[in-house]
């Protein structure tokens, strides 16, 4: 048995998130049958996070195990090549694939995760970018969102930031990035932690946006933050403008 | 009668291209059928540049005539907003609309055109910019495709760059710059003249990938340029990576 780490891009859009759900088909489920059809192998791919339905990946990681020889010199491009023949038409691409210790684990060992958020500040529609930004119409004070997201910077209690059905144990989470930014009619927000809770980056963003329309005061999050309690949060933004770009090791 | 200019995003993989054809839909039916329901007038909209079918505008020019009165104190915004609801479900935005002057024409009065060439170079498959950019899974010398380029840059008879079906009563244009820069796992290639030759964007960067493949030398370029006749001059660049950037007056 030979242990994998793939990198991983898709569009949230075609699946149900991730992970296998009842409902709907899954990334996983993608990469899994494309394994089954390149080596009659039925595996299981572990992911570093369980992105929701509909977000996105620049830069996935995963992990599973094969026993397949591929009697090749560079069995990790071979891999990467026939999983990506095999993983079409679905909207997924395998970017990378590294051969890795057999104590690797995708999810437990990541020691960082980094997502982006795209806003489109705009009135018109979106064409080009149609499915990968949340779009607002009216002006946002990109000052005021960067000024109140460092209030979320840090070790917290982030209960009014998760999802009522999140599962994670402890609701507190070190927040280590939180920057706002404009670029061109976009506002990007990066977002870096250890792990997040379920539904935090869209959270945050929700809230933020609130402050961006004038709504809100860094204050208001402030307060948000110290109720915790979801109701106290603000909304939550739409899942197609979440990327999830890369799992640090 | 009111003369309206409008600048608009497409996405090409849609529509035959801007101008009507017998063989499909163009964009100028979306937006000539949009106005028609929002005002009842049947209305030609005259473009600034007649993009291929599958090359995406972010910021095409036309103008219109309208009798209608909106009533409005800001008839360009609700003229806008009115298009970009009837557009729909075509993927075209009308991202600005301006009262001009009844003499403005968008093509005649074009005193300059810029373009972007979007080349992904990976090699897995796109999948968030999947149609948006031409993909070339080998290594290119952007370096050697930027001083090729600058062979190009200037006034010349473009014939070997100009489509055999090419309707213009000349080959000679002036180009005022092709530069071909790396970013990130992208290559944009930024070209800029006061009007282009049918094909002349996609064919100078079907050469130009020729030269990055290190098949070509810029004097290939040259003697290329030289030779006056479609053959000579390479491939065709498909037309998905190529964008109508924006349009000077």
């Amino acid at each position: 048995m030979t242990r994998y780490r793939i990198t991983v891009e898709y569009d949230g859009a075609a699946f149900v998130g991730w992970q296998r759900q009842d409902n709907g088909f899954a990334v996983q489920q993608a990469l899994e049958a494309a394994l089954y059809a390149m080596s009659g192998e039925t595996v299981t791919v572990f992911g570093a996070g369980r992105t929701d339905s509909g977000v996105h990946a620049l830069g996935q990681v995963a992990h599973f195990d094969l026993a397949y020889d591929f009697g090749h010199k560079d069995p990790a491009s071979t891999i990467r090549d026939a999983l990506n023949f095999h993983v079409r038409p679905h909207p997924v691409s395998v970017l990378d694939v590294v051969i890795v210790d057999d104590e690797f684990h995708a999810r437990f060992d990541a020691i960082g995760r980094s997502y982006l958020y795209r806003i489109a500040n705009r009135r018109p529609p979106l064409v080009l970018d149609r499915g990968r930004c949340w779009r607002i119409g009216s002006a946002l004070d990109v000052a005021a969102m960067h000024e109140a997201a460092q209030v979320l910077v840090g070790k917290h209690d982030f209960t009014t930031f998760r999802a009522t059905l999140c599962q994670s144990k402890s609701p507190v989470k070190t927040l280590d990035r939180l920057d706002v930014e404009r670029v061109a009619d976009e506002i990007h927000i990066h977002a870096e932690a250890r792990s997040f809770l379920h539904h935090q980056v869209r959270n945050m963003v929700g809230a933020l946006k609130w402050v961006g329309d004038g709504k809100w005061t860094p204050e208001h999050i402030k307060n948000a933050l110290q109720a915790r309690h979801r109701p106290a949060g603000g909304e939550t933004a739409p899942a197609e403008g979440l990327y999830l770009v890369s799992v640090s090791y």
